[in-house]
């Protein structure tokens, strides 16, 4: 079946803003699976689909279709006998994390995910000095709860995401090495 | 933002034969999550979108994307801290099943899922009587591997999935229980 030998850069550049992070992850994911040590994927964009059209001698064009809610995160897969479950945020502040990042039923979903034994997680990069971190969910949790007090704070401070998180430095193979992360927060798990 | 009030029927009905069998575990999957036994999710269909339009004062419509051939299974989550991956499967033939319904990258995707430490299987069902089985990533590949021989089956025979797999009894809460044989096979598998 025939499709445009071209894709064009549109089809990247939709969706939330992490989308430099989410590549990076994305390659990373593709070595982590290469390499036989872990089994991760960013999910589809989830999309609505109302009308097909299905020519002959050519592939099935989707010609109206329309982005939907994820109910979910975008990532999950399997580390180790261990469910991973995470979302990767970006953000151009540099002493902040503003929670408003995150969706309400993310946040369920971690805990549905967390509640199940699986192991829940934000990766937040700093893009201005491009800091990424591993934030365990049960940190996220705290905050998020914090934020829906009627004086609670909107964001997480940076010094709380060094102190609860776990700094990921970037290398070349893979470029986020965030499985480093996970293997320490489930050490401090374990203790 | 504006979106079409109605769900077009056709919006369900493109995909693989599995429809009314995914049907019933996705909702399957909701009891289990509104339960808090497990979070288990299919993925959306991937889409490789190439023109968006965004008109003011309403929804972004993709007016022009494509199906593209998933790269996983369709299910994945977890259960009781254990990673399940897994895809669902009808067939309307009554004493085999034909390897021809799975492709070679789900296999190798359930491969690398089973090396990383989870548990992987694949729903199917003989449509014409509605018997629903569990069967094993493990006896998945062997039949797999032997219908790559010369030789070889290019089906499993139904009476090899009832030895080998977990029949599924439909019950009305949820549809389709089949974390039940999920069960029977962790402890199969302990022993
Ligand atoms: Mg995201
Ligand atoms: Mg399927």
């Amino acid at each position: 079946a025939k499709r445009p030998a071209t894709t064009m850069s549109q089809t990247t550049n939709y969706g939330d803003r992490g989308m430099s992070l989410e590549a990076e992850l994305n390659e990373s994911n593709q070595y982590y699976l290469n390499q036989g040590v872990a089994v991760i994927h960013k999910k589809p964009t989830p999309v609505q689909i109302v009308k097909v059209d299905y020519p002959k001698r050519s592939a099935a064009t989707i010609k109206e279709a329309y982005f939907r809610q994820p109910s979910t995160t975008d990532y999950n897969g399997v580390y180790q006998g261990y469910y991973l479950d995470f979302d990767a945020k970006e953000t151009k502040n540099k002493t902040s994390f503003p929670l408003k990042n995150f969706h309400a039923h993310q946040i369920a979903h971690l805990r549905a995910c967390v509640a199940a034994g699986g192991i829940g997680f934000a990766i937040i990069r700093f893009t201005d000095d491009v800091a990424t971190f591993l934030l365990p969910a049960s940190f996220l949790f705290h905050c998020w709860d914090d934020a829906l007090q009627t004086d609670g704070r909107k964001s997480i401070r940076r010094s709380a995401i060094e102190a609860h998180g776990y700094q990921i430095n970037p290398a070349l193979n893979p470029l986020v090495p965030y499985l480093n992360a996970v293997d320490q927060l489930i050490t401090a798990t374990k203790k």
